[in-house]
């Protein structure tokens, strides 16, 4: 198998955090795609690999191409047949996949759309259009976010209930982002910051390029 | 089980066909929530019901609340034991979530932009804000995801592979918003057009209230 990968990007930081998970790292052929070139919107990328034009992909050993961290996880967790990131019953199904979606959409998303429009994002070479007002709203849309995270984190141990999760994966993507374009988690969102440096202490996380060089403190 | 619904609604319709390709309306209570009146947006649903405001929502008798249609499927899917719409092998499961997926980012999603950002939306008690350019962009969007999904379907049955999956539903909510926007499928889009022409076909389709009074060959 292979991953088109931006080795520090927050979506293909979520994929090595699956792969860590699933001890699958070593499996893998990580091929680089180079974001600040634009290489991942080239027509060849996109007819080959993946038509909405980002990363990571995964591209089976018969070609096949699989793009969306949410498919990717769900392919690699399905594999050995013993899923530990998406869930075994309906419920956690469902609630999984809520909690990833909504990590996404409230936070993730967000934040990626307010680099794209609301800073110089990747640069002018390949941010051929902005919309900074759009961009703006979603940086405020990702700290309410957040607030809404710290809720559900107050209560429950991880994002999706009492287990780790494709969710709490989603959320630590989004925490990564936001550290990038250094939108911070806004200091009364303890029960977040706690999470947060938590997940930054586990093994699978903690080793990922993106998070390397980081002190531990930095949430 | 409850569903917070809005009957004619393109994501709404999406949960109700996978509840009759699972033989599960009759097991459910649909609640209507009056989406120009803006009762999706109202502080007491987005606490209770969904955070992110939006409908459908799922709510199981103990109370639990499930957004997102892609996670209602999974957790109706999941139900009896035997999926039929989220996939059985790793890899229907991962091409059924990119592909559902990718319906959502490059065509319902881009319409759903395109409605409450370049038309009037849900009316001004409910559009407090607008970005008009943002809506335009994302009406172009889904243009050429109609034309990308052409290609798809010009190559085999279904969107995901050789069966009917939660990604046709996705793409026909995509079709269902884009014909209540008035964004017809372009003319040579043919694959696209006798593909959706068979969805309105299916019985599962075809009984929901979104498609009631449509003829045939609308699409």
């Amino acid at each position: 198998m292979k991953i088109y990968d931006f080795p520090k990007g927050p979506y293909p930081t979520r994929v090595r955090i699956a792969l860590a998970e699933k001890d699958m790292l070593s499996r893998v052929e990580f091929v680089m795609v180079d974001l600040y070139e634009g290489e991942h919107k080239r027509p060849e990328f996109i007819a080959a690999k993946n038509y909405s034009g980002t990363l990571p992909v995964l591209e089976l050993d018969d070609g096949t191409c699989i793009g969306e961290c949410t498919a990717i996880t769900e392919y690699l967790d399905a594999l050995d047949g013993t899923p530990k990131l998406t869930g075994n019953t309906p419920l956690e199904k469902g609630l999984i996949h809520m909690m990833t979606k909504r990590a996404e959409i409230e936070l993730l998303d967000a934040v990626s759309v307010y680099f794209h429009h609301g800073t110089p994002g990747l640069g002018p070479k390949v941010e051929l259009y902005q919309n900074p007002e759009w961009g703006f709203r979603q940086r405020d849309k990702a700290v309410r976010g957040m607030r809404y995270f710290d809720t559900v984190l107050s209560r429950q141990p991880y994002v999706a209930g009492e287990a780790f999760s494709m969710a709490d994966i989603a959320v630590i993507g989004g925490l990564l982002f936001a550290s990038l374009v250094e939108l911070p988690v806004p200091d009364e969102c303890e029960a977040l910051r706690g999470w947060y440096a938590k997940m930054l202490r586990r093994e699978s996380v903690r080793r990922q390029p993106a998070f390397s060089g980081l002190p531990v403190a930095v949430c």
